[in-house]
């Protein structure tokens, strides 16, 4: 791979139970994830795509707001399907211990106070304290 | 400055007059302007930014889009008051030879066969060959 | 009844659950349909609707979308609401058989391998074979 | 408190399960109630807003719709965090009687046959008649 | 009359050129307005309503965002259609002194510094000063 | 050609002056022009589909809202354009008497009072005034 392109989805979400921060923040958090692993932001492109109602249409959106690229990986199902209907070549990547790095499960240590912290890079962890990102998530745990 | 947020805007077009690359695109092209200068990527976020109808909506909409950023940059006065009416310190930058390098000038010349090759930089010359990215300009300037 | 307008409601959802089909998809099996069982397409309109989410609204798009109508044919009683209180004259219809002709049974079977295919027309089914429609739907029952 | 701006959220719903009611219906019932109260309506605005999908600029959307305005009052953390990150102050309301005069409590006397009127002022509870809202809250229950 | 409903339309505009005041600015104006003549806020509505691309519809947006009404007045050509079109009674309102308060001219002597505070009400004119008003009409006389 | 489907550009548009009908009556204006000729209803799709603001997307709407199609038939070089960057094989369709059929040239006419209706097929002409379809139209002539 010579370039690659994280694709930021539901982009227009914020203070969400599954998007609780912004794709700015989320960009950021992306940001500084690669540089404390020291992967160069220079071969990244970080794009976000808003969803939108009609995931037929959703393809033609993201090839809109990205750079051109020729072969798709994910390592979701439905990702997958729509691409591949849309003629794409789309490569399974492997998720490395989903039950354990896995955002449903990171989110559910942040509300009930567990070590959520040795999940995610420190540059990361820091920064969601400082957004005080906290609060967004548990709100959601008290209120609704 | 320590790090450079560079807003796209009215990215949710492409094909018209004033717009006539994809937001993708458009951020290829700034890529590759920035490789051909030598200014690493590192340093850079460059983030599409939707229009929105109410003005006094739309600088809350590139936060929520883009990193935390404390002083904005811009040569255009309209950007500078919406930003000031939030509360932001804006700066002024200056333009270059605006009357030279200026897209409405460089898209004159492409509709009518001027040099517009030495009015950007080589790599996204080629660039905007290889996409038949005059086509697109020339048929607005013979459609419409 | 001299003519009748056929409403396809959601009609910018596809690849859900609840419409896995896009509306050009769901007009082009309506059209077969109607010719499987020698109904002329001459006297029918088939109007692609999308959601609103004012549904106090709803009832003018369809007016805005439609060909002029007098009475609204439903076996939906949430339409018929809406219907009425902008002071239409609606009909019930009776739905044939529900608990067999029904979209959630049809789907229900289409996930879990049952005999879908009896309950379409011949020419349906086909179509849905030939789009690999079942896969969109396998995909909500893997995936979700 | 001088004047007091009244935000009518989730404007652009109605017929809906949590939001039976179009926004002018519900300005109309505020001004009912107020009068039957003998609150003038000379210290109020009230200003319906859409619900916007990115939460963090749903603060921004209130802002263009409304006055200016000092303080936020609300008795729901959510709203009392998004002002809060936007840089307000937002200051808590008891809510009376929660249990009692409660919307989801009254829609399930409206459904049930129970005594919903006495839990409304009463020139609310004659404009709910006269536009047979119960018709529409009722459908829920029985439809879904 | 018994009750007045104002309609803002356009309302999801500010910063634009026809536009300056976002709808919030343009509520408070109206009753700054009605206050400085003795005129009751107890007998009107104002109504902000947003622009919708199917003009058919748009009546119906209004209906859904206003208290029920019985007779439109209007001195413009085009609300009228739409309102009979819909089978509204309409009746015509006299402008006073047309070419005199006409907001296209106030604003040509925002730009230009002409005397533009004598056609406007005193309370009106200190609320445009106050929140620099005069800087955003200006900005569209000198920026495009 | 064996089926063709007839795609109705802008159809969220209506009392507009480029679009003054709505897209149903669009509709229902091809089907009286249609059996007017003796043309059958039989082998024609009428898919009217909205303007989206990225035109790249464009095409992507237009097969989610069409029946699936091999060519494109175009008389406008933008349209032409758009679908073979998609790919799509696209035939030129020569315009008949272009400057006396011609939408603008018949506008003109019905607002300045000269024979349109020898321009458009009789019952075309008799739906137009039927719903008072000069009036809309004249509207802009006099209104902007």
């Amino acid at each position: 791979v010579e370039e690659l392109v994280i694709v930021i989805g539901s982009a227009q979400f914020s203070y969400t139970v599954d998007n609780p921060f912004t794709a700015g923040e989320r960009v950021e958090m992306l940001k500084l994830a690669a540089f404390e692993e020291g992967i160069s932001w220079d071969r990244l492109f970080v794009i976000p795509v808003n969803d939108v109602q009609s995931h037929s249409v959703w393809v033609s959106h993201v090839k809109a707001r990205s750079p051109s690229f020729e072969v798709v990986f994910t390592g979701n199902s439905f990702v997958k399907l729509l691409f591949e209907d849309e003629g794409f070549e789309v490569r399974d990547i492997p998720l490395l211990e989903r039950d354990k790095f896995n955002a449903t499960e990171i989110r559910k240590k942040m509300i009930g106070g567990g070590n959520w912290e040795g999940l995610v890079p420190k540059s990361v962890a820091d920064f969601i304290k400082k957004i005080d990102g906290i609060r967004r998530i548990k709100i959601w745990g008290s209120n609704q």
